[in-house]
């Protein structure tokens, strides 16, 4: 288990203005961390990536058989800042039956003709299982506030495109996930902190490496150049929709296996700290299981 | 159209503690009303329905043209109110391609699995359409506020189940719909109120008439016993939940007449209150639609 104060670091304080250089994007989270060797804490975060990906198997069985919370976990992120391979490494040892992924892509010409929230309101998890969002409606204050132009497919009615406007966005999403929280459903948010430099070395990697090709888009490298307008649609968003019941993380994401194991012990610590419990087998039922034993027995 | 006051009288204040003794079931909703006779209040109001009908169908036409905007009318009320007579009545005229109805029964068993705005919000009406709640999420504060045990299928997380329970439900509820006004719903309640006298009436009518038999089920007798605690639900719904974005019309439901006519006029009165207008053909298009029709016209 990763040590509180790493986790503390990290966590996106409710109703403070978010300053992005306040958070490492390096797996030198605190100082006593960054005393370690990069190679020793590696070691180290692989370590607790085995233990905690065992416990997550544990922890969604329990989830599933208690039958009263679900998990929504969001996944938010520049290009190449590893949110698929974060899912794919985290959920890879769970039972798929648990497990509900969404990819949001470009929204549909369907999802288009309903308010910003709907496409994810209907695909929301049920109790018992873990709900993954790979992008969410969070990119209703990313891309599209950074390409304000997209709001024109949403034929919204007539009213300033001003702070208000994202405002009032941040209130309809808090809103939502305080509704969730309320009704059993466990909300995390993950910010994955990528550097300028390391996006760079990514998108370099994928144009170099053959199997890796399929993966770079020349639009990627355009979107890139609005770096800076992202960091701050960011850093809006962390600041007025980290919550209480709902907190982002800024997990640093320039070092894979420190992301990795970061999401997945957050995971784990947060079903796990819900107490539960194998739901109890009553006096009845037992006699009831007694007799159905018996019923199977007489068969020849 | 329909005196103004007549509109104000039944729409519930904002922000102000309901006392449904204050809102009339029958069709003399204020001292002007009364004045006329029965009769001739009656042909009035057909008259003013059947014009009110020849202008939803127009109206509806203009909000699928435009398309910016959709209407979502919720119908409440206890059995026998006339939930859906009103609907069939009101909504006959209209392209039913323009409109979409939903009827919420008892939930099933995947949407217990969610949360209980869930099986609304996936069926919210897209832009251009309107949208019909025969019943909706406000169930969760009427009957299963008047029987409580029905949260028991929910599975929620423990807590109290106090007024506080209730009033985040509210919350939540007009979260909801602040989002859906924000971006483009106009939301519109309909609180179909009836006396408990004529709703004796009308269960004694459905057991009398042999093509009313099967509306009629023994279990409404049992919920009639309940009344008390049901306009007691009632009140602290409209007093919670009518907001100047989304407000509830207490409709006097004893005459059926009265309150078709009613909500035939409110719904009209809506739409018309947009402005909307068919959109315009730029002088590109004109261009390219004289270009299609050459091209048509060369066909042999």
């Amino acid at each position: 288990m990763i040590d509180e104060k790493v986790i503390n670091a990290i966590r996106v304080k409710p109703g403070k203005k978010v300053n992005l250089a306040d958070y490492p994007t390096t797996w030198a989270v605190t100082p006593a961390v960054e005393k370690l060797s990069k190679k020793k804490a590696k070691s180290r975060a692989e370590d607790i990536l085995a233990a905690s990906r065992k416990e997550l198997e544990a922890a969604q069985e329990l989830l599933y058989a208690s039958d009263t919370y679900a998990v929504l976990a969001i996944f938010q992120g520049m290009d190449a800042a590893g949110k698929d391979g974060c899912i794919k490494h985290v959920m890879s040892g769970v039972n798929p039956q648990g497990v509900q992924v969404y990819s949001f892509k470009q929204p549909s010409r369907e999802e288009l003709d309903h308010t910003f929230l709907w496409r994810c309101q209907k695909v929301m998890p049920e109790r018992g299982r873990i709900g993954i969002f790979n992008r969410s409606y969070y990119e209703e204050v990313l891309v599209v506030r950074v390409h304000p132009e997209l709001l024109d497919y949403q034929r919204l009615p007539p009213g300033p495109r001003d702070q208000s406007f994202w405002d009032a966005r941040f209130e309809d999403i808090n809103a939502q996930e305080l509704h969730l929280v309320r009704n059993g459903t466990i909300v995390l948010k993950f910010f994955l902190n990528l550097s300028k430099e390391e996006q760079k070395q990514r998108f370099m990697d994928r144009l170099d490496e053959p199997d890796k090709n399929w993966k770079f888009s020349a639009g990627d490298v355009e979107e890139r150049g609005y770096w800076d307008q992202y960091m701050a649609a960011f850093e809006d968003m962390l600041t007025h929709t980290s919550t209480e019941y709902a907190p982002w993380y800024a997990i640093p994401a320039d070092n894979k296996w420190a992301s990795r194991t970061l999401v997945a012990d957050i995971i784990v610590n947060a079903i796990q700290s819900l107490g539960l419990e194998y739901p109890k087998v009553s006096d009845e039922e037992r006699e009831a299981n007694a007799a159905a034993r018996r019923e199977l027995e007489k068969e020849k």
